[in-house]
């Protein structure tokens, strides 16, 4: 610990810092809180692909918060070569991480904003009030996802009259989000509505950002217990589960979710044991373009090492503890895809949808015309 | 690596060491190979307790050679004294790991052969008699296990014509038994046989056993590949396993199967892509006193430490790498029950049996008459 105040919020502009972007540097939590400036549009992409920022939300409002360093450093072009380095800055963001939808919907909606603006002053004011509204808008939908969600979590404590055992995976709290989170943003609403909840966090090998969920819910009180990923068959079977918000980091129109690898497995246990299983997320999520989940998403395979070695710390230092030992080959599909029949229900900022393509259609008309 | 000539068994009686078992520690594997002398009654249930010896079969030879050296230290006491250690000693070696059922089994039948026994002598040639056949018992078991579950890969490979992929957890390798294992005896085998196969390895948290099976093939120069636990369901998904092989630590009369947490959750995702799922193990894993396994089967809970730390190697020493920050409680329930209605066959030294009450019944006629 550094001694700072520490926020709850991911990324930020902060006047005594006017030409870059804060953010909680995540590589380095839950052990260390330290907050870093993003300067350059390069800095962004590196914090994208080293998850300094993660999760599909907080990647989406860091690609925004990156077009605008991009246009902070087209400051001095000619019109023509801003042009050319907004579009190859573009190019950089969309490279980092090929699955959450959030980023290339922002990269795209800078693009689509800044386009044709020639003078320097008016580009940057646009990139740097389209940036804020992206962030505003990740949280104002996660706010009203917890104001939806909660309800489940009410209705379940009126029928059972006991407190409520809440599984969740990866982390879809505020740290992959500005605030809220989404998975979470139940969780956090049930509690202050004093509704009594426990939550079930697992670890999310291979990076264990079922610490950071424990990390986070630990810093606001909330009771919860950290199990190892096999752990959640067991204790779903065992009926300690009474309902799951997942999040998503891309849905397709058909209602498959991708979402943090074995997500699908918690499905698969979820339905057997007769458990509500809710994916949520803000609609900037929703793939207009994805047709079937299964057969369009693709998977990102992420570096072997975070396989073979786990983020730790010994000794009080932050370390890359090796697991595997050398001469044994490993892989690393970083989502998986559960397919639209095992899903409850869908929790965006526009309500709660079924999880099949008519439900959808219904709710996102726009986002059927936008693919047409 | 100490530069000692590495075997490939787990336990064994070394003349050189006549007072005592020799053993591979497993608790510095697979980064250390460590060979030790387990001397005592009270020093094997520790090696019980702390995993130096695991998995099932392992625990039942090491529990067989317990009783040896109860019997070695019962040498000067009188009749009453001596069967007075022996029973002590019974129960502490009971009482180190509840959920293997080869180890009460073993234990039980060396009280009984010993029962009754007044010369030292005597008592002593019949407790390594005994725990020399257990051993003997295990080895030739799992030989058989891999003759059965060869030919289930040969059809594979004759009618796909190509690689057959298998799916593991956990360790059931030979290092969970005194040779061969029960899970990769078939794996094994086809090697031998040329059949060309690829081996699916979960890490198997809290304990990474997974790391030990990838340390056994890589020895064993068996193609392979390393995944974290949530990446099951996404590569059988994908199509990516032919055949699921795991172990079991108890089995109950019906065909339910307790084993290494994760396993349930590897057979809801093996039913769901249509994969044959089999279970593994010596006939002494069966449980005639277990009619149901959801209901009968205690699940034990390990240490929280298992689960907040890893164990692993930062710059050449092995070392607990802290993974969870304080002040977030962990759970660590070590196995968990699959449905035998999940579950392709079972496969013993007895042949191939349906995982089902009657079939049960049938090939174990025996086990029916122990129980009533």
């Amino acid at each position: 610990m550094t001694g700072q105040t520490q926020k709850n919020q991911t990324i930020w502009l902060d006047e005594d810092y006017p030409d870059g972007v804060r953010i909680i540097d995540q590589r380095v939590l839950p052990f260390t809180y330290s907050e870093i400036t993003i300067d350059s549009v390069e800095s962004m992409a590196e914090s994208i692909l080293t998850m300094a920022v993660r999760g599909a939300g907080c990647i989406g409002v860091s690609a925004g918060f990156g077009m605008y360093l991009a246009a902070l450093e087209a400051r001095s072009l000619t019109p023509a070569k801003a042009e050319e380095h907004l579009n190859a800055s573009a190019d950089k963001l969309l490279a980092t991480r090929p699955t959450a939808t959030n980023l290339s919907w922002a990269v795209a909606m800078q693009l689509k904003a800044l386009s044709g603006i020639e003078d320097e002053n008016q580009r940057i004011q646009k990139a740097r009030e389209i940036a804020v509204g992206i962030s505003d808008d990740d949280v104002s939908s996660c706010r009203r996802i917890g104001e939806i969600g909660v309800k489940l979590i009410r209705d379940l404590h009126t029928e059972y009259g006991r407190k409520i055992n809440i599984l969740t995976h990866c982390n879809a709290g505020w740290l992959a989000f500005v605030k809220h989170g989404s998975a979470t943003a139940p969780i956090y609403a049930a509690q202050k509505a004093g509704i009594p909840i426990h939550v079930v966090v697992g670890e999310s090998r291979p990076r264990n950002q079922g610490a950071l969920t424990a990390w986070e819910l630990n810093g606001a009180g909330v009771e919860h217990t950290y199990l190892v990923d096999s752990a959640v068959g067991h204790i779903i079977q065992n009926g300690e589960v009474d309902i799951v918000f997942v999040g998503a980091d891309r849905v397709s129109m058909n209602g498959d979710v991708a979402n943090k690898i074995g997500t699908y497995l918690r499905a698969l246990a979820a339905r057997e044991g007769d458990v509500p299983f809710y994916v949520n997320f803000p609609s900037s999520t929703l793939d207009p373009y994805s047709k079937n989940g299964i057969s369009d998403i693709e998977i990102e395979e992420r570096p072997e090492k975070e396989v073979s070695h786990v983020s730790s710390v010994v000794e009080g230092r932050n370390v890359a503890a090796r697991v595997l030992p050398p001469g044994s080959p490993a892989r690393n599909p970083a989502f998986d895809v559960t397919p639209h029949q095992m899903i409850t229900g869908l929790i965006t900022e526009r309500g709660l949808c079924d999880a099949n393509p008519m439900a959808l259609a219904k709710m996102f008309p726009d986002y059927v015309a936008r693919a047409s």
